[in-house]
């Protein structure tokens, strides 16, 4: 999506054709800082202490990761070494090792000496087929945005609610719940979108960044008022991503988005929960009981981040001096709060049925449904 | 309640007798600076730059001011000044104007000498008795606690959420929802508390100053976490305040209490709403439909305050460079997801019928119920 005008995906190769330019996302939404990976190591560096993050562009860059090794050093025991340097960056990434395992299947029956170039084209691929099927994501979704569009009065804009980042910078480029939003406005739409703060990392920056950046009109807001939003009418539609979505259709994803839903259907907002496949988890039931909820440190609750009145970057401690701090990373919404899935396949119903219809391929045999 | 096992009101008398303490209230939860105020024009401004803050703290603040303005001169014109410098400083705060009237009201008779001394005997009662009706409320509340901790297991603590600060900061002593807290607390009852953020202004950081001064265990969240929270059983009450409640049983408080009441009532988790009766509002039968909901400046949303790692307080922008950020200061919950209302007259149904018997000299005799 643009920056200023510009085209960037999240992941791109320098004009040398070797090196690995990507944002360092560390200093988002502050500050736009490119750097230029040379070597595996600081591909496993920026996966390891998040210059990038979301899954797709986390599989990506260690992808070309890869290449990086292969260009340095096309040996088995190399390229061993940079799959297990890049393997053990995010061990929960599902897109990482699946990524890893990809590249590195593919380059070890290979003669060392046509490694390099084949890693830089499987790794190529990788991003290309992310970024497309974001692209059809965003096709499928803006299907449900022109017909809110086609029943608004004239000048009336489409009200999206959004929730943490699901957007071109956690993919390769379009993202996944902005891009039926990034579509509609292209296609020249007039929305509008809603963006959850989304405490306690504050991901609604990066959000606001993004839409700001491509010139989609939006407005950020505390995670507490998207309910009074639904209540008055404020809300067409909203849509989230998912870290993972269950056979049964209970959407795993940032904490807060259950609240949301809850508001949704209270107030009956559709809600929509836009997802690529590879985060389908079908060896999954039932969400609420089965998925366990990573709790991270306090410090990331009682600490924000943001530029002080001199104009530097800093973090300041919000909380009373000595006060306990829980941090809970994500929550379940039960599949009964979700009104479709929009898939690079097509949108489906949050059910056994609908996701099984969807996905036959994908479905495991011994599920009755 | 405690600060250091020492018990505070929120206003009180200097040694002298004459001037009024405070806490500057402004530099809490990080610094506890207690303030004297001399002169009327200092309480409005303890006011006016919120100093203080609470309804019902404002009030005795208020009536302090008139009886420091007697203090200086006791003449009508200067009771008047009083009257006209104080009741423009919150226009909004219904207490402030009531506890005005009722002591300017009460000294305009008097003879000037006799003022002085009738007016500190004024404010006293006028914060003696928001003490005493926040101790009742707490008393009712109390009860609610006492029956879930006797359902508990051996070491089980009762685990209550509360969502923005109606602690003893926002009253003269108890608070409205923390009242039945600090009581169970008091009483031996083994309680933790979930302490919502409370973002934009961050007031859960004054209830977790509050409950961490006077020893409850409690747990600062973002306030995305309830939902995941009531959801697994974590929480077995939600206590908050309110800023208004209507005939019909709606509820005004801090923008994101909807989004709890939701939860609560989802997964079955009772939803309670402490109200001292000054704030009941008959004159409104729909809260959703017919209260206006405030809209403030959107740096509160974007401009965080904290400890910098320098130790100084300052704040931080957390948006990205011209985001335009939405700021809605209060939303209603219907009264459906009120579990009850707990009032200084005891426990009533958030309904027409639960209010109208509870406080029938109120109730206006045009509704029919």
């Amino acid at each position: 999506m643009k920056i200023q005008g510009k085209h960037y995906r999240s992941v791109w190769l320098a004009e040398n054709g070797i090196n690995v330019c990507i944002f360092d996302q560390t200093k988002l939404p502050f500050e736009i800082s490119i750097l230029q990976l040379t070597v595996p190591e600081e591909a496993a560096t920026a996966i390891k202490d998040m210059w990038v993050r979301g899954a797709p562009l986390i599989g990506a860059v260690a992808a070309y990761g890869v290449a990086l090794a292969m260009h340095r050093d096309s040996s088995d025991a190399a390229l061993k070494t940079a799959y297990d340097t890049l393997v053990i960056t995010r061990p929960t990434a599902i897109n990482l090792k699946w990524a890893l395992d990809r590249i590195c299947g593919e380059l070890t029956p290979l003669a060392p000496n046509a490694r390099c170039e084949a890693a830089y084209r499987i790794a190529g691929e990788i991003a290309d087929e992310d970024a497309e099927i974001c692209h059809r994501i965003g096709e499928h979704g803006l299907t449900i945005i022109r017909d809110i569009a086609a029943r608004k009065k004239p000048g009336e804009p489409v009200n999206i609610l959004t929730h943490c980042n699901a957007g071109w910078l956690a993919t390769v480029d379009w993202g996944t719940a902005l891009s039926p939003i990034y579509q509609a406005y292209n296609e020249g739409i007039n929305i509008h979108v809603w963006v959850d703060e989304t405490r306690p990392r504050n991901q609604g920056g990066l959000t606001a960044f993004e839409l700001g950046s491509h010139g989609v009109p939006h407005t950020l807001i505390a995670d507490n008022a998207g309910g009074h939003l639904m209540q008055h009418g404020e809300v067409d539609m909203c849509i989230v991503g998912t870290d993972r979505t269950t056979a049964r259709g209970d959407v795993c994803n940032k904490i807060g988005t259950y609240l949301k839903a809850l508001a949704a259907k209270a107030n009956n907002v559709p809600f929509y929960v836009a997802l690529p496949s590879p985060t389908l988890d079908f060896t999954v039931w039932d969400g609420v009981k089965e998925i366990p909820i990573e709790q991270r440190a306090g410090e990331e609750q009682s600490h924000v981040f943001g530029i002080t009145p001199e104009g530097t970057r800093s973090w300041v401690n919000t909380a009373p001096q000595g006060t306990t701090c829980g941090n809970y990373a994500f929550d379940v919404t039960p599949a009964e709060y979700v009104t479709g899935l929009i898939t690079e396949r097509g949108i489906c119903d949050a059910t056994p049925a609908g996701l099984k219809a969807m996905f036959p391929d994908m479905w495991p045999s011994e599920y009755e449904v």
